[in-house]
């Protein structure tokens, strides 16, 4: 006689994930939330959607590349936090994709698979998504969790999510009238946040994940698993910016285009900014290219503005932290150019 | 020198995915999409919902389990459309999670994930999104691929999809008023959908994909890769329900009761409407037992209405394609009892 679980599937480990995590999911619950947990689908009154000018919904699915592994296999090291740290950088990477529209979000839906779902750690990672969701206003409506025998490797598992938020028509990033001479205004990253860690693993393969790197003063791990930063709170909804990049997948240079109309480009000054040890040191110990850094990392900014030039000092000051100026939009191609 | 492609992720084999794609992907895009493919979240113009007297977003995420695996392998064996097809089931999955709480679709996002990203299969499964997205009226209006190295085993790949729908709120299902007497009707699938397929692989496993099992008369292959069907546009708007099931994972013991409220149950009739042939063969062929087939399997029903019995006649009708009547609810225990 057969049973599922024999197939590598267990329906009693998903619903025992599902219970787990139940409390931290409902902590994200505003008054709108008509039905989230357990139904088909999450419900979302939209009520106050009647009440905008011209409500545009914003989108966005991404996933948080293979930092995955690294937080696992600093969890199996006995490094604490790590699956609430993988949650807050899946939460944060989308924030920050529809702060880059101009949006505010509404919700928030997870998707967790793995070759065998080990309940308590999905638990801890939907703890780190609801905490991330908590502090942006955001309800954490739905989520998957599937066990996938033979998909996944053995003890690999996956993490993806989709934000949804709203803004108005006429707030929608990037605005239009970019032109030459719009100022680059950057602003920290707290580390790789979610891109190029199929290269830092290689670069630190066979290295310990708690050496402390006289460069960084902190065991390896902290540093490369510090979470995504989130944006949404930092950049005031008031503040005079034209547009905004998420320096994500692609760097610098697939990045800052995305926020710039064809016939912009820019051009970034090295130097600009200090770049974060943790970037220097993954450069010499892999002999990576330094261009080719910039095509991979943030390089210690998450998050590029760009600023009409007379409103340069008025966002540094609504942004409330140290920023960068790191150059200006330049007519010509639709790239950017190092010097 | 290190290149960010040695370390297994190909920047350009994601772009090159995205260039194929983005014909079919356009191809979903009404006058609402204001930003979609390329730009860090898609936009959605929701102008419409200012029309609507209490706009509730209902949105759903899954993913088609192991499917994806019989997918590939039909496809290695040189079976035609196989990945099309996986793009139909992950929407018309997403599709009638939020029918079934009585919503109809505005957009999906999906996400796709490999060990290793091969373009032409990237632009099929999306050409098949692309292709469902459109019989549904629905934006496909973003996504992320995602290379994995080391998550996924060698040559596997994941698909999951996240669906944003609306409904009055007046329109929600369940509708209030849920009583012991109500009659559940079943409506057909078109296979075991994208459940059970763990199961279904052990099952079968060493039997060739192209065997033609008398009792189906078709290639196995055919017969399981059989896409998710869709009810969008089999339950008319107006038709008289008060609440529907989609039989996923979990089969009719878990998904009929997360449309009831906690004091009702459901008696549903073994006899009522034929079992496809599929479903008795892997019963037979697996000796699994027959309770645990109704906990896996949607057993020839994709989905279950709850209607008054006075609107049986009107419902069936409304529906205009063949439908069981397959049991009630009865007072008593939140479960399903099969007699």
């Amino acid at each position: 006689m057969s049973q599922y679980s024999a197939s590598g599937v267990s329906i009693a480990a998903g619903n025992r994930a599902v219970e787990l995590m139940s409390a931290a999911v409902r902590s994200t619950y505003g008054a709108e939330v008509l039905a989230g947990l357990g139904a088909f689908g999450g419900q979302f009154d939209a009520a106050a959607l009647k009440g905008m000018q011209s409500p545009v919904l914003v989108a966005s699915t991404d996933g948080i590349g293979t930092k995955v592994r690294l937080g696992a296999a600093a969890a199996a090291a006995g490094m604490l936090g790590c699956y609430e740290s993988l949650g807050h950088d899946i939460v944060n990477h989308c924030l920050n994709d529809i702060l880059v529209q101009g949006a505010r979000p509404l919700f928030f839906l997870d998707y967790v698979a793995a070759d065998r779902l080990v309940p308590g750690r999905v638990a801890e990672l939907v703890a780190g998504m609801a905490a991330a969701c908590r502090a942006a206003g955001c309800a954490l409506l739905g989520g998957e969790t599937a066990e996938m025998p033979g998909v996944y490797a053995a003890s690999e598992f996956d993490v993806a999510g989709t934000i949804v938020g709203v803004a108005e028509r006429a707030a929608l990033l990037p605005r239009p009238g970019l032109q030459a001479g719009d100022m680059l205004i950057g602003l920290h990253s707290s580390g790789p946040h979610t891109n190029g860690y199929s290269l830092i693993r290689r670069v630190f393969d066979g290295v310990p994940l708690d050496t402390v790197f006289p460069a960084l003063g902190r065991p390896l791990a902290e540093v490369l698993l510090a979470p995504h930063r989130s944006y949404l709170n930092v950049i005031p909804p008031g503040a005079p910016v034209k547009a905004l990049a998420h320096l994500t997948g692609g760097g610098f240079f697939e990045n800052i285009p995305r926020a710039l109309p064809e016939h912009l480009g820019a051009v970034v000054r090295l130097g600009a900014w200090p770049v974060p040890p943790v970037f220097s040191l993954i450069q010499q110990h892999g002999a990576v290219d330094e261009t080719e850094m910039y095509h991979v990392f943030n390089m210690g900014l998450g998050l590029v503005a760009v600023v009409a030039s007379g409103d340069a000092s008025a966002f540094q000051a609504a942004v409330g932290e140290e920023t960068f100026i790191i150059g200006e939009l330049v007519g010509g191609p639709h790239a950017v150019t190092l010097v």
